[in-house]
């Protein structure tokens, strides 16, 4: 065992880790590109963007150079009272592709953050206008991180029975699943008619978590037309589905009833620091436009609007905002399409889809979600074939940054069907 | 008006200022060393550690290297699964000057993370152990973030009216002003004889938003001892205290009973980039010990363990655990407890201390607090000098980078000096 795996194993608690009984760990020696290269030799062709992340693969020079010239430049300075050009940057060209009402950016540190934020901002929009509106909606299966307040809105898969007393009431409706839409939609309308629900906060068109499952848009366009139309405030979780993973921008993008808060992370850096940020359209922001104190919005993060991430954001922004990923995006899309055919019929599969560069298989298996038996076995299979994957229960899929090529993509899509083949027998 | 400016104004939503009849906002151009130089052509003494980050000074060249170095070595990677040396390295190097209880270290991306992540390993430790605790005691005045959790451990200065409907139920003692110490223990032991206490959070020794106030280390192992004989949890809040400010490491290494439990984040990758991390005993890890998959700690966020993050950290413990910072720190003190002296009788001084780095220095006024009004007044009296300073309210502190010269002290105590007589005449 080499010291950094020992000293990992004695003092190291991971993230979503047992301590005891856990996957073995890898050690990471370096990363470039697509892949991810371990202490042991081994070249792991990285299939989930590191936990969904990195859209320009590892290692990427400008972004580098970016973070480096910050830092000499202005590395961190208080972001209350001040400002800097990196934070400005980052907002003008967010506000190029972000829905066309989303007008003040609010800085944070990560994904549970930024909807931490989203969902205050909501509440206290309606608590500054003095309006009784305090209820909050989200759907079955949601994820929006692990802090209190995000555990309370997220679904709980058995992840948080020690914390049920420490979590406030959050309404949910049942995920539309394309046979129970038009219930949902009735059940939704029925729950905001008393006027008293203040947020509905949802991950636009893909739950990620809950198995990258992706649902219609049309129906969440009329959960949206239904929330405006009796003062609900829609927050957009968009720390998954941002930067063109959908094949838009955002996903919320994809309905023409905008959010009226939009919630980012994960691809915001690229896939390298960690960053939050939450945006609000003006209507929202309103409420706040008073000199009374009480008034005003008290969050902050030491490290908020931190210069160095915004410059990552920046560098990324630039790789992305292009021709060339736009036509990368299509290429993935068109990919996985094809893929989705392939495996339509396999009789392992339940069942098999795409949006935009996510594409997601549901494998057959007894115990379905996150602690399906087969989610082990099917990850020590891929690694196995220096593919990392990370299966959510029995639900394989693919997030690769945009770079990732043709031959790569077959590559995965050729794993799976061995894999499938292992899952085929062990039934 | 610049460019930046305008944008920043009409999109930019700072933290913990209001929308509208905020301060005015300063553009920064560049940081380096303790100076902050505006656009406008300024150049500021940053006093404050650009809000309680900054250790070294701003642009440090090694830390910059680190970083950039980093980035193209491996810039991220997943942490579920997967290890590598920028993680363990800033694991080993604080397992030398934490606590020496502290085992297991858990990596997150901020203060308010951080003490998340903390409160939930200790109420999980008794969910996965059947033992029914679950109260939990903070100190009042407490500030230990602004997500939905931390706001609920935290006390309420007005800040949180809107979200109280949202909060779970802490109790509080009073904060231990050197005059009400006995009754406060007293309380403390009243409280957690039921056995039914979980959790002790408090800021060792000073409470930072709360006005700088700091508490007797007697007091404070009095209480962590009554905690020890009942079964709570400690959990220590070192966020901000910890890397030598208070004069040692860690404030609670200057009591003998060890907290179970560690916050740490600002300071922790020298003031650069965005990281929290938690640490605890085997004590409460060993209820984690388990197959039973009900009983992981199923938290986690993207950039958990980021890898650049750790490479500053490991750059930033590398220059703060030398000879030259201990003496550094022995003489920023000494200047401190000779300016105590030097303001101790002023007229408008109502009460001045230090501890380590900390120097504080609470002003005569109608109206105490983070809403008293002389804080604006002496913000742009300090300002007007050149000096970065932050008044929580009516109390003035300084918490320099260790770098910061003895001449650079002396200009801001008389800079002090001179804003005190302003707020003579303004009473």
């Amino acid at each position: 065992m080499s010291r950094i795996i020992e000293i990992d194993e004695n003092h190291i608690w991971h993230p979503f880790a047992p301590l005891k009984g856990g996957w073995p760990i890898e050690e990471v020696e370096r990363a470039e590109g697509c892949y991810i290269y371990l202490k042991n030799g081994r070249k792991v062709l990285d299939a989930i963007g590191s936990w969904w992340v990195s859209i320009h693969g590892h290692g990427n020079k400008k972004i580098a150079q970016a973070i480096y010239d910050q830092t000499l430049q202005l590395d961190h300075v208080i972001f209350s009272g001040f400002t800097h050009a990196p934070a400005v940057g980052l907002t003008e060209r967010l506000l190029k592709i972000l829905p066309s009402n989303q007008e003040k950016v609010f800085f944070s540190d990560d994904g549970s953050t930024a909807v931490e934020v989203g969902l205050k901002m909501a509440l206290q929009h309606f608590y500054n206008k003095g309006i009784n509106k305090k209820r909050i909606i989200s759907i079955e299966g949601a994820y929006h991180g692990d802090t209190f307040g995000m555990m309370s809105v997220s679904g709980d898969e058995g992840f948080y029975s020690a914390f049920k007393d420490y979590m406030f009431s959050v309404e949910q409706i049942p995920f539309p699943n394309g046979e129970n839409d038009s219930e949902v939609i009735a059940q939704f309308e029925s729950m905001v008619a008393s006027e008293e629900v203040a947020a509905f906060v949802y991950e636009p068109l893909l739950q990620g978590a809950a198995g990258m499952r992706i649902y219609s848009k049309e129906t969440l366009e009329q959960l949206l037309i239904i929330a405006k139309k009796h003062g609900v405030l829609c927050v957009a979780d968009e720390v998954l589905t941002g930067f063109g993973r959908t094949g838009k921008h955002f996903a919320s993008l994809h309905m023409s009833t905008q959010p009226d808060i939009t919630c980012l992370s994960k691809a915001l850096t690229g896939g390298i620091l960690p960053m939050g940020i939450t945006t609000c359209s003006d209507k929202v922001a309103d409420a706040y436009q008073t000199e009374e104190p009480t008034h005003a919005f008290y969050h902050g993060h030491s490290y908020t609007g931190n210069p160095i991430s915004c410059a990552a954001g920046i560098a990324s922004f630039d790789l992305y905002y292009t021709k060339e990923y736009e036509e990368a995006s299509a290429r993935i899309s068109k990919k996985h399409q094809e893929a989705v055919e392939r495996f339509s019929k396999h009789p392992v599969v339940a069942n098999v889809n795409a949006l935009g560069i996510f594409f997601r298989m549901e494998i057959k298996a007894e115990k379905a979600g996150y602690f399906s038996d087969v989610r082990k076995a099917m990850y020590d299979a891929f690694m196995e074939r220096n593919l990392l994957m990370r299966p959510l229960g029995n639900v394989i899929y693919i997030l690769p940054a945009f770079i990732i090529k043709n031959e790569e993509l077959d590559m995965i899509y050729d794993a799976i069907d061995e894999v499938l083949a292992l899952q085929g027998v062990s039934q």
